[in-house]
């Protein structure tokens, strides 16, 4: 076990102290994406995570107006807890605190979503490299022609992220992340991007391009940014989520 | 469960009413593929089981002269048990007998070791084709460029068998193969057939091609024939194998 615990780095962040990534931090704890959103859309959202468990594999869902995740992380609080948070109005993104204590409303209802940190630190355990982290920069995402099961005003493509491998690596990769169904679980997709709706591996929509080399092929996990971006696509009143990178971490453990 | 049992189908090889290949009987009990050699081979084909468990899971080994398989079928008898023997002098095939009770010698190690028959099961199980069932031929296999790890005389490639998979079907294989290390467990490679020295699909080593459908890639797992091929290639003076396809059938549960 790593020295630091999840709740360390929410009272680091609490605290002010932490105002970046948490990629990295408390590896044995399982990270969680944030999506908050006022309870008339909470039942749709809370729908669509449960029709699409491989993008949005839910960690836990709050009561209307309580800031604190009872199962995930009892006694935290979503206000305060992560390094960094991103309001959107409409859609658009009009504000990036730390702190989102004055913005609390007593209808919001908190959604932690699993995150593909965890698994990364397993398949860096194994010793299979995660070319990104290599690289020093963010995992690169792609939006796919692959649907995700619409619930209320929430539909849209499935999110990708993508991380080279060959295929001996890429097989154990798959044994590995099979085991973190709370963190994306298996891979949906692998080789020809074109297969899946993807026109250029050098573009892609979110994150960074990384070095595909020579006897790898690319392979494709449900990313975390799916339902934030079907949530944006939706364009409600208020909403509020972590910023990218800036992640809840929880008291699960990773490996349960 | 399925009705049948192990004990059952060894039965009906020993009274000869069962002389063709055991695929998809007693599909909850583990297959195995036999290799009998005299004693003074019987180390060093021990050490290179042990050192190349993917295409070698050991089941279960006979004491000298001893013809019951003790862990893997208390009770049954290697001379008798299995449909159909290949019977090998310096290497060469010389006869193909339903039962080796004359032929037996006191010096007689009995080797068995894991087959696919199982994991093809629970593909089939969980939704999945197999190919070369579906067009009722052997299952391809190829020799490849991979080296198994050396013991004594016994050294050679690895021979791999091959199963055609769209990418998402081969993720989901991945994870059910994983689960059946006494089968060999997951592939090996998928993908580009030359990056493991297979130059042509179409002409397989051993079996028989199969069609590969538009959007399918080639998955390949470590084969069992992979033994015998080394144990030819060595020339030993006798040694007995089961003949293809006609595996013993043990007690032990494929879900193990």
């Amino acid at each position: 076990m790593n020295a630091l615990r999840g709740e360390d780095i929410r009272a680091q962040a609490r605290s002010g102290r932490l105002t970046v990534p948490t990629c990295g931090l408390a590896p044995d704890f399982l990270q969680a994406n944030l999506v908050i959103v006022p309870e008339g859309l909470a039942g749709d959202f809370h729908r669509f995570c449960r029709l699409n468990p491989k993008p949005c594999p839910i960690l836990d869902v709050t009561e209307p107006g309580a800031w604190e995740p009872r199962h995930a992380a009892p006694g935290a609080d979503v206000r305060t807890d992560l390094p960094r948070y991103r309001v959107y109005r409409r859609g658009a993104l009009v504000e990036e605190p730390t702190d989102i204590t004055h913005l609390w409303q007593k209808d919001f209802v908190a959604f932690l979503l699993g995150c593909s940190f965890s698994f990364e630190a397993a398949m860096q355990r194994a010793g299979l490299s995660v070319r990104h982290l290599e690289e020093s920069c963010n995992v690169p995402m792609y939006r796919t022609s692959l649907p995700c099961s619409p619930a209320g005003p929430f539909s849209g493509p499935l999110v990708v992220s993508m991380r080279p491998l060959t295929p001996a690596q890429a097989i154990e990769a798959v044994v590995i992340t099979s085991r973190f169904p709370q963190a994306h679980g298996a891979p949906v997709h692998f080789g020809d991007p074109l297969a899946i709706g993807i026109s250029d591996l050098a573009r892609p929509d979110f994150g960074d391009a990384v070095t595909i080399r020579i006897g790898e092929v690319p392979v494709f996990w449900a990313c975390g940014v799916t339902p934030q971006a079907i949530l944006m696509e939706a364009k409600p009143e208020f909403a509020i989520t972590h910023s990218p990178g800036c992640m809840f971490v929880t008291d699960l453990l990773a490996e349960d």
